[in-house]
């Protein structure tokens, strides 16, 4: 009953255009003191005339109780069910920071460390460094380090995580983790796990690289190592050009939503730093595309921080955005989350998120307001996220009838 | 979209504390005169209180319109789909009595039937012998069938049924039923139904056991002959303490659910006859566990009874426990059954059953009351019951975010 496998022989290319605006970890809980989540709190005189003219739903990205990360939610979102569809760890580090992979290209997650005198892994985190001394510690490995053959490419990610690229032939991601997970050991070698030169020879060069690392990294505190793990290529996903027959600008600032468009074949449209470049770059390529990814990241950071209140700031700012997205002249219009970040959890939560869907032809639900409850009443019902690409086609009358 | 194949990298080991009340065939249908179910008409304030702060839904147990009995419904509880982990009849009905099964063992369901002299079938059920008459015609066998090399030990179960549980070396239940589901023919001799020497020896002794059987009842009536059907070993299945990471205590009085718990690895603790005794048990050994499973049985027995009135009293008597159930302090509570067994059917049927979760982290739902149409409304949805074990962990917030 995947609507998928049936999905190719029904899409076709048409005029109209969809309009999807992702507010990233969009979905909340009450606060405690007034009984009442972000977007309830939030003044949205805008979304709530537009629930109005519209169907709600609340959609699970991955599966009930499963946190999303952004990877995951968002596959979901463009349609791809993300247990089928797993984006290696590496990869997803890679695309996170902008590192643009090609097909050769094998990447894995760095954790800087913090190793005794015998090696052993004293802190998995050393300490939890801030980006900017894992930064320095990123420039220090890239210049000294040298693996005969191929490019390595060290890049700092967030605190103490970053991420080593590798770059040249016959490399392979069938590759161990080092990080043994637990303190008192020394970090692993690296293992082929697949059989073949290409793991055995990627598997040395890793091991180079390690005893390269530790070489560079002896004098500094407190990280004076490396664990690696979740070696990955860059997944070869459908394209939604394949899938949809759509051609798709994807309009986001952070690179790891430029990087997670990218993957499913949009386009990247080069924007400025606000959400009001955003929604200029959308009109100015309007003619160009029948699909436009937007992204608002402020949401989530906000609930990340646990601010209730700049949540709820972030949401009506949202809210005084919607004229000027309505003005484009989309003749589908969706709103919805990559997942739910309550400020009461300061992190991302394994709650459904609400979805708006607005088009010409929809039979309005009763809601009075874009909110978590009113979306659990709507009748999208309680859908999975990977179906709503679907429904977005439909509703732009992309889609022929199933059977005569 | 199947959680569990991602859980395992999820889970972790936290100081929160799930508990689980399974009140066996808690869901009912209206009675005929005023409309409302068993749940309906019960005073149940305390229930209603927590269904005021917690998240309401209705699970199926199997799938729409399949009535489960207790073994598939508690699997399905426990977070493992009934189809996919089937327990063969032998095996249930020894776990339901309370026989320990090693991993070699047999078992095999036992109907006590009624045969004519020529040893044609005339009743599969002996006229529905009380389980008195079973208990004595088992004693028979058990003091009087000897097989060579295996134990033979036999058990009545309720009615005209038993157990036959075969213990050695080298068996095997790739066997044939002897039950041929049809009168006025013999029963069929037990045959291997796969190749290899074990099922061959197995089908010898059955024959054996069968032949003798029949010399020992000759004289018996109504019941002179004894059909086998459901030969299985213990079921291997997944433990709680590797899918969930989690160390489980099991607290129910009926053998059949004690056996249930074992089989999915939870710890039997020991616990007197009472409701009383079953929550006073989860107390003392509150911070050895973190999860528990406490089963009700009382609200089945009156619907099996077709006692309308009596269901109502035993809903309100768990009302009665929930602050005692509330005080232990559990970071999640979930309420649901097994099954539904509405009073006026007398029976366990297929009708899904309602769920409550409550936790420090759901937006609770606008229900007043915990009954069957509330739970329909609940914002859970309509769910498979296999999945409220993702649903718990989460709300204990014992699984990581799935992917970055």
């Amino acid at each position: 009953m995947v609507a998928t496998d049936i999905l190719k022989d029904l899409v076709q290319k048409t005029s109209s255009r969809i309009l999807l605006l992702v507010c990233d970890g969009l979905g909340g809980l009450p606060h405690p003191e007034s009984g009442k989540t972000e977007l309830e709190t939030a003044r949205t005189p805008n979304l709530d005339a537009l629930a109005q003219r519209s169907n709600l739903g609340i959609a699970e990205l991955v599966a009930p109780g499963i946190t999303p990360g952004s990877g995951p939610g968002h596959l979901s979102i463009f349609g791809y069910d993300p247990i089928q569809y797993q984006v290696g760890r590496g990869a997803l580090s890679a695309i996170g920071i902008g590192l643009d992979m090609t097909p050769q290209d094998v990447a894995a997650r760095i954790n800087f460390c913090t190793l005794d005198e015998q090696g052993r892994i004293t802190d998995r985190r050393a300490g939890r460094i801030p980006t900017e001394e894992s930064a320095r510690l990123a420039a220090l490995l890239q210049a000294r380090v040298t693996l005969p053959g191929v490019e390595a490419i060290v890049r700092p990610e967030m605190d103490y995580r970053g991420v080593l690229l590798l770059r040249g032939e016959g490399l392979s991601d069938q590759l161990s983790d080092t990080d043994p997970q637990i303190t008192a050991v020394p970090p692993l070698p690296v293992r082929p796990t697949a059989p073949g030169l290409d793991a055995q020879h990627t598997a040395e060069l890793v091991n180079r690289f390690l005893d390269q690392a530790r070489q560079v990294l002896r004098q500094e505190r407190p990280a004076n190592g490396v664990l690696l793990r979740g070696f990955a290529k860059y997944p070869d996903l459908p394209k939604v050009a394949d899938r949809y027959q759509l051609k798709a600008g994807a309009v986001a600032i952070y690179p790891m939503y430029r990087g997670l468009a990218r993957l499913v074949g949009m386009e990247l449209l080069p924007t400025g730093k606000t959400m009001r470049d955003q929604i200029e770059t959308v009109r100015q390529h309007w003619s160009e595309f029948d699909f436009f990814f937007v992204h608002f990241k402020y949401t989530d950071s906000a609930g990340e921080d646990g601010d209730f209140a700049r949540k709820v700031r972030m949401i009506e700012e949202v809210d005084g955005y919607i004229p000027d997205l309505l003005a484009l002249g989309a003749d589908v219009f969706a709103i919805t989350g990559d997942h739910s970040t309550p400020a009461v959890l300061k992190a991302h939560s394994w709650h459904p998120v609400p979805f708006m869907l607005h088009s010409r032809w929809v039979l309005p639900d009763e809601a009075e307001r874009f909110t978590e409850r009113h979306a659990r009443r709507g009748s999208l019902g309680h859908f999975h996220m990977s179906q709503a690409m679907v429904l977005l086609l439909a509703n732009a009358l992309k889609l022929l009838k199933y059977g005569a």
